[in-house]
């Protein structure tokens, strides 16, 4: 609640320059943007430094179009994920400027946030079925201004593939490490660098798996320090994390 | 049922040295001694090639030593698995002979069958708190007459560890890999080398390793080939299916 | 990391037929193919004796013509599980000299490994809904040079029909058992034979079978010794270990 | 609720007999017996023909002999199940006539109803283990009146013992099955006899036997037609249920 | 195993009248049929005293036909279940004489078993969603040979409309009582009559009810003794239980 | 059952002014109206003041037309929620006046009750995905009677969103709160708030969200007092409790 | 966040009454208690009418004292939950004035708020081992200042106990209905009376009761409109949610 | 492996100023001691900063005695965490030097690492039952030589409570944020702050909290980005990967 900027607001009516009425009023204005029925957090870009980023699977093209365009209307760059290609060209055809990358289901309008950070991030995935959990990790992380490697397909029943990698893993400021099955490389992962380790589990295998379940399971209980866990397939979530992170 | 024996005793029946009556009860006689309630299976020793074990952990003093002395009366070497040790003690008061060992919690009464087998079993384990479950599979597998091999606290966060052991392990003709929390050491066993790996999930752990659960959807879910799996905490289990592999 | 090959390097080394920095990338030489974004585990054949099987469920047509093409690339004969005809045949429009099993779901290139193993794996399934487990447990087991014999539809509520086949489960050298439902087939077998029992929960069944999960702890839960476990549906893994198991 | 004793009634109203207020106030009558915070359900060995059974384990000696007086009282015998023998002593200490029985931990008063039912009860069970709950079903149905029969240490591991007694199987008008681990007894079971099985799942087993959970879910996936069960460790319901098959 | 047969074979063995190799092959010879890759268990009849009854839903048309003809070719009549009247259609198209109840989605061929069994099976329940599995249960009972009545819409949260048909309940022999959501009826029906509740959980409802496992829990904890359960929409599987109580 | 008239009732009894048949009969006759299957509790409008509401989900619409001809023709409005719009309009066809809303997926005919209740309902949910359960809600809460404020995307994330309308909260007899994933926004308003919050879990989220369980389960471990729980997506239900809460 | 105030506020700092720095303070001037570490919510009586209820079970006798006197040092009455006896002897050695009742294990200083709500609270419960948690509900109604009916031990198997009390349960303004097991009594009820039910599982039962889940299931999974439902064993929540309903 | 020394020690055979064998031998040398059964990872604190954590709790005080001199032999301080305090006096009976405190259950000898990270470590925690884990949080993360704030009891349903904090919370470089029951404290925070959250969740609750499991699956539902999380109750997992981030 931004001490300062009440103490000044109070000043400012002392000083008899702002009337209460007024006063009362920024006090109540909200910091978001009523969009349809979303209440859009435009206020985040200041609070937290990385604009609101929009979840396109369970919205129909009219609803993220309105959104992007309360964004854009902000002055704010907009970012759409989970959001398949005809969906994004429905979006694209109401919001000019668009780009649409169909690996990372990203679409985006306007410029990434300036700056890289203090470092890199290092994204791993186990299996050829991770990909798109991992390059939605990727695209997500190069949009808020990272930048990023990657590292794919070195699952732990090969280890030899995996030690191949070791020097690009110790480089990175933080690594995201996306698994089905059991899950069990972010372990072996963070066994091997000093660097924190996000663990993203994915709903690749069958049976057992369980949908992932079992994969979050294993990385919850790791046997190694450094691990922490996001949701199921929550290759944005990761990303995000890590962007945090690695901005110091 | 045996068709030889059948028909051999129906061709004596058929020279009539054998009454019908009694090639009734023959084919009636059943392969199990009764002790108290139980039926012990002395015709195991037969049909199996491995005397029956007795369970302890559910039994009292006097139904184990009933059982033993049942077996030892059938000519028949004894094994009783998971018995503390006060438990043994008023064993070995009312049946003489026995030995026990604490740490696996064995105790058994005459000898180990004879032969060691086609190779070694090689017992692997993750942390030092898998230790009482990976003692029961040595201890039991050298009961059973095999040459055995132990490599303990090679947990995956450290590969450098169970690296080091790397000619240990491929020198087995089955391994046993015994681990609790994310239950991950299985699958990067079974990358390293070509023989079968038996997956003995641990109750070691907290929250999320869900008393043992989650090793076992782990190592079921293994990426690896190669990898099966035991109930939890089942040294005994995973003991008994690799000497049946050891003895070809 | 074939202690020898590296003191024979080195000593090549000290008598100055090979440069350090020529070691240096030696040691680091990774037996993997790179494939798209693939590592195809070439190295594997060496190692375990298996050359890697390609799980085809997951991957479309293009993927896995890719890694057949640098499998037999690498001199080694290729082998794509669960795998639908239309899928196999647009494989083998890109690949030449595929042949197709539509029961087992196989697709394979090459011949199979010589030798047959020490004995013969039996397959045995409860119900004819298990049938497509089964046969990819056959034909897997088949490709990779076992002798394999069959019996099936010989569920527990009908014991007459298994007891039929006891001379055929004695004589194999590891059975792979194949149940839905209760999976409480395998505990009756393992306790007709004296060889190791692989079981496979299927999802054949409804309401409380979960989908398997109610075979698998039944299977894992099992009152008879001799019995482990592989994921639901597996027939690949078993047959994968029941290959290691026979060829001592 | 008894449209002739309703008629009866209102004949008697019609001839002036009986007064509308003495009519209302025994059409609200309400057959039970307030016993201390307890509603002894009285009217039950009217409605069902078996007297209402009380259930100890969670009820303190006053609480039980309170409903065993009142039960009394009513005319009626009573039987408490799942009482120790220091809480059925103390019982015994207030209310005269009582008998315990230690294995069974039953608890009675007054005689058991008279009659034999139709056939027989057979309780068979799986392992040594399972007593307790056999005990209870046997104790149960023998004090509801039936004939029983009891077969105990039959696991469908060695089969051999159970097939041993299948005259005594078929002679049964109904079975209880107990059987913990993986509960495929009842199954087995139930593919040999043309009679009802109520299967009874124990929570005898560790790791993945999950309490009884995993015997309860084969039994309810049982391949066999002729199985219904009851609640884990449900000695007494199944021989409430039995008894109700047994009398026609 | 029919020990009387086996004498009388034994005794003409040895009066010369049956040769030993004849004897054998007789013990051995299975009583069931191979059709296809199935064994149809023909001696059902005789043990069970009701025909194997082929579960349609996993089988297709032609699988479904090789079962009957082979039924009928054993002089027994062949009775479907859960099968689409399109696959019916597929069948009776193959097998002549075939008969075909959508509601029931039962499909039959022959005339249903002599006799009508003690009683009468009242078929209740809870909701108008329950249709499809009471009317299975209702039709295999008539299949069986059973009289039949049915109650349904019936709910516990308007006890009146269950109450007006007290006197049916009570006429019953067996009650089969079909309720998804929270599966209270049985216990409510188990109150009001003193024969055998056989609970028959639904997957009707939706969230909590997690497809018919919550009213399976409540039917096994149920309050109320007398009930036992079967699996989740199985009204085939009830049918056949209340039929062998029925038949005394 | 309504003492007063059956006293009544009697009374005209004695006087001779009823036969004592005819006195039976009129206790028998039953508060509900059969329509095809199902019994239609008519009854239910003088029993709980809100006549019976037609869930729409499982049925057709021939069903549905059916129920609505038998409320209407008993002098009752009809009700149905969870009804697409293809189905309204085949019901709409059949019986003419209803009236349809898409969002909230109700179908009505006739008038909703009389009177406003107490005050007034408050349906509160957290993101956008969340809208049909909530409006399910208004749309119930309003057809019921009552006077509805809505609220929606004021997810926990952002706090500064749900402040602002604390006054609107506040206002609130009774408040329905509708969320999805993680489910905290109940506890945080029924933190802000004096009346009671019915709290309602939605489906809405993928992996650990499980369905709206993980809503659920967080809900009734609320940190917060004054909050209750319905099932999943039960927008219908909230809005039930909620008018009988504000009808005082 | 009281506009008003803030209004009120500004005018005196525009009147100089009032400085700047002060307003700030009192902006932040938080509205609770430091008793140790924790944060006494001492306007929560203001905000939600009912003082802050302090949860004794996880708190040691200090913390819990300390609590009580900062609640009373606030001029509010303190009640304190989850205590057993010992524990209350303990602090109401620190703290004089406080009342102690077993069998709600309850522990309260100062008088119930005035007043007595618009009707009366009736707490239902199915056995007699669901005391504890209908007691517990009975005393916090109480003490939150309501009237108070309780019935007890009126399950569903004998309904003529529940339906003897259908008077008694129509005059309730709310409903707390406890039951255990398979949770059925709320449905029930629900459908006799026109008020809200609060459903409270308890974790009477074993097995399959599963801790009190089975019974939570089904009551929201209650065919029965107008449930809702709480924690397990949780009858101050329902306590508390029924004061709320009853003050209107 | 560092190349660099591997590509010296290469040069260093090149020139016969080491021999192959001796290259061998170091190639071969472990970065770990055996300690008894353990290989203590003295590595560790070159390859990650930290040196390796003892787990105190399922060990004895004699395993963690030789552990830590082992550690300190190896030139390491030394950190045991969940060690309760007579375990603590035990190791300090044998190896002087150490330090206890109850309240994290920490025990360490010798200085913690240098250095104090980019910002502070900000632990907060929602209910006073939360402390032992945050206050393990706290001390680890101290140990490692953070920066730490800690704000407590600020549960979400009294958010006025929180809102007090937020500069504290604002300031911090990562947040670890614990809290049991619905665990919603974890998506509030994270929606004020700008820095990544840690969330903890913790078995504090009862009934449906399911030991923390509640907690957990909301925590990864979050609807808030920015929120990783550990295993139930890991206070020391979360400060670990906390001082990995405040390191940069």
């Amino acid at each position: 609640m931004e001490r300062e900027r009440v103490q000044a607001m109070l000043e400012a009516v002392k000083r008899g320059e702002l009337q209460p009425e007024e006063a009362v009023e920024r006090l109540a204005a909200l910091p978001f943007v009523q969009a349809g029925r979303s209440h859009l957090d435009t206020h985040r870009a200041l609070r937290q430094g990385i604009p609101e980023v929009i979840f396109g699977a369970p919205k129909n093209p009219e609803q993220i179009a309105e959104l992007v365009e309360a964004q854009l209307a902000a002055g704010q760059p907009a970012l759409v994920t989970r959001i398949e290609s005809d969906a994004a060209e429905a979006v694209r055809a109401r919001v000019s400027g668009g780009h649409y990358d169909a690996a990372s289901r990203l679409l985006w309008f306007g410029d990434a946030p300036e700056g890289e950070g203090e470092g890199c991030i290092c994204v791993v995935s186990a299996g050829t079925s991770d990909a798109p959990v991992a390059d939605e990790a990727v695209g997500v992380a190069r949009r808020l201004g990272n930048r990023v490697e990657s590292v794919s397909d070195v699952g732990v029943a090969g280890l030899q593939r995996l030690l191949s990698y070791t020097e690009t893993l110790r480089r990175a400021r933080v690594l995201i490490v996306v698994a089905g099955m059991e899950g069990a490389l972010p372990s072996v992962v963070a066994g091997l660098v000093a660097a924190p380790v996000i663990a993203v589990p994915t709903s690749v295998g069958y049976g057992l798996s369980l949908g992932g379940v079992t994969a979050l399971l294993g990385m919850l209980s790791s046997c190694a320090a450094g691990v922490t866990a996001v949701n199921i397939d929550n290759g944005f979530g990761a990303a995000y994390v890590a962007t945090l992170i690695n901005r110091g």
